[in-house]
């Protein structure tokens, strides 16, 4: 039986590293699928690794290339984001809570929902099917959805979302909400990151009305600390601009207690983009708009409608 | 609250239709969506209209025009098969069996997977959540599955479909093999019928490498009498290439009891996407395929692969 890789985005974040082990552990678990194997389309951010190192769970399997793989996605279905090769791979199956861009010429096992995590997804599965949860799978899946749903305060997030939270949260034996700012402080510091580093640790690639648009986003619990920051992050989507082919890039630096994003713009040069999708006057590149948690909601659909 | 129409393809089959009603059934008895209504894209075929009358089940509420409206779609995903104005509706939800080609701004509720027909996903959903089926449910259900799996003879069956099937049938106390043939004869004879009632009776509409293809299917038990109407029906086929924008039509007389088609073919005037799809050679415009029973698995993705 050949290997099936469940895999997440590029530039992986928490919930897709997360994600994929607990799905494949789950497929193996109920003997769905014996030849299911985590794995990851990049390099692990450190959130994440100070998630895993939590639980004790090992970072799954980088796979470079995914031509004449067979793939499981999670947290993705984009063609954009999904790892190298990947357009030469066969796609058995989606689960994903994102935007839909997807296209396969044969029915598949296709599932997205509009929920905050994908691990919310699929510890409800585990539920469903009544596999019991160790306190590795729980807490790599809670510390998912915390991340995902910036603890419950991003707009993405549902009742769902809180509900299967707090019965992982128990597994565990953690305070949902104390633990989500553990997490999110091990992201949240800028210190020792260059601005590629800051600016690739979680960014993904769009293309709307012809054009290569990327928007990356770090979270933050300084933001006067982010601000020192910005013209060296800003020299950085200059040249990827300039090197990488990109028409725009869009850089999110949101403040999780503040509840809201320096959003940091190269390529956009009137800021009309910027005017018409949120209604914002850039100044020097850049400007803070109150309540921008989001990514998926609050800044990808407003981006598409003014470009495409 | 405003109205959510329930709503398969245009050229309704009957799991269109039946999944249409069943689910909106469903989504009213759970009360999730107590404004759900199922509706249709077009007019009932014979087959469907056998069946409605034979289990005392009304016709769904025709839509012709879906701008401004909520739309769960059952059946499909493409926007090429979606009721006129889909494009300006706001799609709530997706249910489907079908290869994908879907675009949506906004993360929603997508379900598909590889499974004979969508009442197949309808019924197993009544059953997870525990929603007593009446005869009437149940009947149409099963109708309908056996009609999209052609009596489990079609290469998109699976065991799934059986399995659920025989539930249904115990409901409705009848034996799934002889209520198919049944329900199929209601449809397989063409006598009375224009050619362009034949032709427009199934039909979808695809665009493989820019160029608009049709392909039509109609299931029958007597291949000499579709062979007698061949000319008419090519000569109908002519007409649509030259007067609706069709570069192909393709027309499946799918003879159910023999298991083979005699495929139909206009604007492949030297035969050659046909030889390099199907490995087959036309002959005054038609060649007969043995084994050849579902447009989805044995006809779309071979042409896709070809005209691509």
């Amino acid at each position: 039986m050949s290997e099936v890789y469940i895999i997440g985005h590029k530039s992986p974040d928490t919930d897709s590293i997360c994600a994929a082990i607990a799905y494949a552990n789950l497929k193996r678990a109920t003997g769905e699928n014996s030849a299911a194997k985590a794995a990851r389309a990049g390099e692990i951010n450190p959130e994440t690794e100070f998630v895993l190192n939590r639980f004790g769970v090992e970072a799954p399997e980088l796979l470079e290339n995914a031509a004449g793989k067979k793939l499981i996605l999670v947290d993705h279905n984009e063609f954009a984001q999904m790892v190298d090769g990947a357009e030469e791979a066969e796609i058995l199956e989606v689960l994903d809570h994102h935007r839909i861009e997807f296209k396969w010429a044969n029915p598949i096992l296709f599932h997205t929902e509009p929920v905050g995590s994908t691990s919310t997804l699929v510890a409800e599965k585990y539920f469903e099917k009544g596999i019991e949860l160790d306190e590795k799978m729980a807490g790599i899946m809670l510390a998912a959805i915390l991340s995902d749903t910036v603890v419950f305060k991003s707009p993405t997030s549902t009742e769902r979302d809180k509900e299967v939270a707090e019965k992982l949260a128990k597994i565990v034996g953690v305070d949902p909400q104390k633990f989500g700012v553990e997490v999110k402080k091990a992201k949240a510091s800028l210190e020792g990151k260059s601005a590629k580093d800051i600016i690739r640790s979680d960014f993904k690639d769009y293309t709307f009305g012809g054009k290569k648009v990327g928007v990356g986003q770090v979270e933050i619990v300084d933001i006067e600390e982010a601000r020192s920051r910005k013209q060296e992050i800003l020299d950085e989507m200059k040249r990827m601009t300039a090197e990488e082919g990109y028409d725009m890039v869009f850089m999110m630096l949101t403040d999780i207690i503040q509840e809201g994003t320096e959003l940091l713009v190269v390529g956009d040069e009137d800021g009309a983009v910027t005017r018409k999708a949120f209604n914002a006057e850039l100044k020097d590149n850049s400007v803070y708009i109150e309540g921008m948690m989001s990514r998926k909601k609050q800044v990808i659909p407003p981006l598409e409608k003014t470009m495409s």
